[in-house]
């Protein structure tokens, strides 16, 4: 098989047996809790999402040499906490939708976002602790508090037109890299590695996840709505300074720059001035530029894998490399 | 010293050095993160409270056997949690002030108030996970759960004006019994005791928590403001079916009963008829018979405490006997 078809076969595999995982936990929580609550959860969590944080943490514990069932116990916990986080995410952003579907919040309203998406990060939080011991939990956590800590930063970066690329790579991290990277590293703790394979998939989690936001962020102006499913341009109705927009910001002429800014300070151009936008980071060569800090974020990511060398966990390495290519070239 | 002077003592002693422990925490934790989210946790945490939660853990612990100065890095926990609780309830309530202060939701906006909460949350567990280990982790996580569960509950309460007496002990369990049983059971735990033990301490605080919970609801109807700080009829005006209302309901003859009915239906009506219902919850003993089951809940909490015999503790023993006290005969 391709490298491609043995990822999505693993996807699809592994996936259906994380599902499983969460609806046996769903199941056992709806014989005491309250049914609205369980009812929300199971909108929020079975929504066509891929599982790719849950997946980390299976194939991370594979590629350390432990197969063992149980580790969908433990996956489980970070398609809780990725949910929780988008429940709150969506009261944030006020947002319509999430994946076609209207979002928790517009569904079910604000007290049920919050409360559910609470209940969500403290099972979490719990099952970590439960399956992996008190190291993992503290790895988890600590990347929760970083999440948090991230979108203050996002918020304040929000009204930055100047921001410092450094500054947007401590977002993405944040909004992205850092729960993939738990993942991973959680998943090595779990199967009882030392402090070299785990700082490498941590490493790896980071690493792909930033590649992953990138390429987010530039089909956020270059997207095929038809794939994504997403109207483009959001990210500058919303002033948000992306990757993309922040080295053209780096590279323009004054003039150039002086526009984009009275773009960016005025709610109303926003609205309209995407073309005009897209144009000029295309002259500044942002999205290419861009691409290529994914692209080398992808190569870091493929680099931290070289310290798993041996057969054993030959196809999880494959899948794992196999993510890393998904995550570049994927259009949606 | 009188009973009431050790435990007002006890309180101001400890939660000084809860304080200092949650400075501490904040200090270290100004150095990486956002300065605005510093802030935020500042204000929540330093505004007068009583630290009644922690001051459990640090209780339970000595009543337990060990005394030992790092059980206020664990207590801090259990105030986190409670604060983060809070913030996501004013929120949820849009309520403008707490404690006599801009409410962190009205100061810094929806979403401060959202990620503070969430930040303060993870850092709870986290904190409770490596301090007391897994098994104090699945107690507090379980409470925290079952603490969202029962605001579920409590919203579906709310539009219920036949509420079983049942339903309301079920959410009051959540608002205020679970974290202060499992600040108190984690203490246990931490200790080192056994079943017996962690269990009696688990239901003194489900009882101290109840008689708390009654009286608030009582002095919502009768309080003195200028003791309370707090308007009364509160409760009524959101149509929230507190004991002194359910107990009422369930002796009415069936012209007031369809009165209250008709009252508690029509917002207008709840904003001007607190005298009125007040007069019919007189009339049926409703405040007596709340305060009879306050009492009852106070005399079982107490009877808990009586696992623990010996001489050892026997100051923490009259603090814990005191605060059932307390919580009975206050006024505000």
């Amino acid at each position: 098989m391709a490298d491609t078809e043995i990822l999505m076969a693993a996807i699809r595999g592994e996936s259906r047996l994380i599902d499983a995982a969460m609806y046996t936990d769903l199941d056992a929580l709806a014989e005491t809790a309250d049914g609205l609550l369980t009812e929300i959860l199971r909108y929020s969590l079975f929504n066509g999402g891929k599982r790719i944080r849950p997946l980390l943490v299976v194939l991370a514990t594979r590629l350390c040499g432990r197969s063992d069932p149980a580790v969908y116990d433990l996956a489980r916990a970070f398609e809780y906490l990725h949910a929780a986080t988008l429940m709150h995410d969506d009261v944030i952003d006020n947002a319509e939708t999430r994946r076609g579907r209207p979002s928790v919040f517009k569904k079910f309203g604000l007290v049920a976002a919050i409360l559910a998406g609470d209940f969500l990060h403290a099972r979490s939080m719990a099952i970590v602790g439960e399956s992996a011991g008190t190291e993992a939990l503290s790895v988890f956590s600590e990347a929760t508090g970083r999440i948090v800590d991230g979108e203050f930063l996002q918020i304040r970066n929000a009204a930055d037109h100047n921001l410092r690329e450094e500054d947007y790579q401590r977002a993405i991290l944040g909004k992205t890299g850092l729960l993939i990277a738990a993942a991973c590293e959680v998943g090595a703790i779990w199967a009882g590695r030392g402090i070299e394979e785990r700082l490498a998939l941590r490493s790896y989690g980071i690493h792909l996840g930033c590649a992953f936001q990138i390429i987010d962020d530039i089909l956020d102006y270059q997207g095929d709505t038809g794939k994504t499913g997403k109207a483009v341009g959001n990210d500058l109705v919303e002033g948000k300074m992306t990757l993309p927009l922040i080295l053209t910001m780096q590279q323009a002429d004054q003039e150039d720059r002086l526009r984009l800014q009275e773009i960016l300070a005025d709610e109303v151009l926003r609205r309209h001035a995407f073309a005009e936008v897209s144009c000029l980071i295309e002259k500044y060569n942002g999205f290419s530029l861009s691409r290529r800090k994914a692209e080398e974020a992808a190569t870091a990511a493929l680099t931290q894998l070289e310290v798993f060398p041996g057969k054993a966990g030959g196809q999880e390495k494959k899948i794992l490399q196999g993510l890393v290519k998904y995550v570049l070239d994927r259009e949606k």
